[in-house]
């Protein structure tokens, strides 16, 4: 099979699309990330990578916190607005309807329309360029009630959705079941050959 | 609407189904990775985050390089046997009958079978707990030449997916469109208030 080169692209796919928070200036706003992930299972930390000139960027330095939403289909149109808008010129709680709650932290607003809701205090931040990398230690995460089924959370009711980047720049929703995760790959077993 | 307290769980949804490749003693092995994602623009940076007790995480620290593949849909019983099998006993690369090759970096392996091969070295690495948190420069990245449309990626043929975790463990496809990036939210900005 060929290849082509692409140079040093950014090619991760997909992502998932997110709603980062923080209070700036005593405010609550919101981004829309697809850079963040899990980074750490115990104790459970989360990564967000925002730009530096993003006004997010200053509240996350004046408070040492974030929150991640997870946002269902339902606000596509309000994610890629917190993503093109700036909170320094908006008011996008306002603009997106957004009821905002806190949790443990004073400083890090959740919004009660996602479904989940994170809450991070940094324990690490890399200056990498364009980028500040964020490691968050979380704190607490919430969910809606209407998302859970028998205590558990329901991704079929949460509805999350991903981001494909470059060419594409398009959200999508989460599509068909692919395969259980930790028992369909067993099957490869049986024809192992020792390392 | 009502919450409930989860916890500090692992909650961030979708995330990318990513194989993770790095040299260990000299030979390609490969893992499943859900907690990787990208960490700077300019210049381009990735994260991975690895189990200390992987042997994946043994090669990244002989190395301090190590790879991103981006498999299609058509490895997710290969992608999932590399989460749960462990190239200290078996071989991987046999295993799955991937194919393997190297780009600019002597010591990151990449799986010609999967449409997208990033290359990356290690340019900081956070011990964070269970998990080492690895931030590599993005040398370069390598397309499969069928999986483009006029000489840049086209992701309908990528064909990547993603995995939820907790507690649905479970693979997707990418799915429904919902909407272009940095438009489709455009239109909430006729509402616009002053912040």
């Amino acid at each position: 099979m060929a290849k082509v080169q692409l140079g040093p692209s950014r090619s991760i796919y997909p992502m998932p699309a997110l709603l980062v928070g923080a209070n700036v200036n005593g405010k609550p706003n919101f981004m829309a990330v697809a850079w963040g992930n899990m980074a750490c299972a115990e104790p459970p930390m989360a990564t967000v990578a925002i730009r530096t000139s993003r006004h997010t960027h200053t509240g996350i330095e004046q408070n040492r916190t974030f929150s991640i939403n997870v946002p269902s289909t339902d606000l596509v149109k309000e994610t890629d607005y917190c993503g093109v808008a700036s909170g320094a010129r908006a008011d996008k709680v306002k603009n997106c309807r957004f009821t905002v709650f806190y949790g443990k932290l004073d400083t890090a607003p959740l919004i009660e329309q996602c479904p989940i809701n994170i809450e991070c205090s940094v324990v690490h931040s890399l200056e990498l360029g364009s980028h500040t990398l964020y490691v968050g230690r979380v704190e607490e995460v919430h969910a809606s009630s209407d998302c859970l089924t028998d205590g558990r959370l329901d991704l079929d009711k949460v509805r999350p959705f991903s981001f494909l980047g470059e060419p594409a720049q398009q959200y999508h929703a989460v599509g068909e079941f692919q395969g259980k995760a930790f028992s369909i790959g067993l099957e490869l077993k049986s024809r192992e050959k020792p390392g």
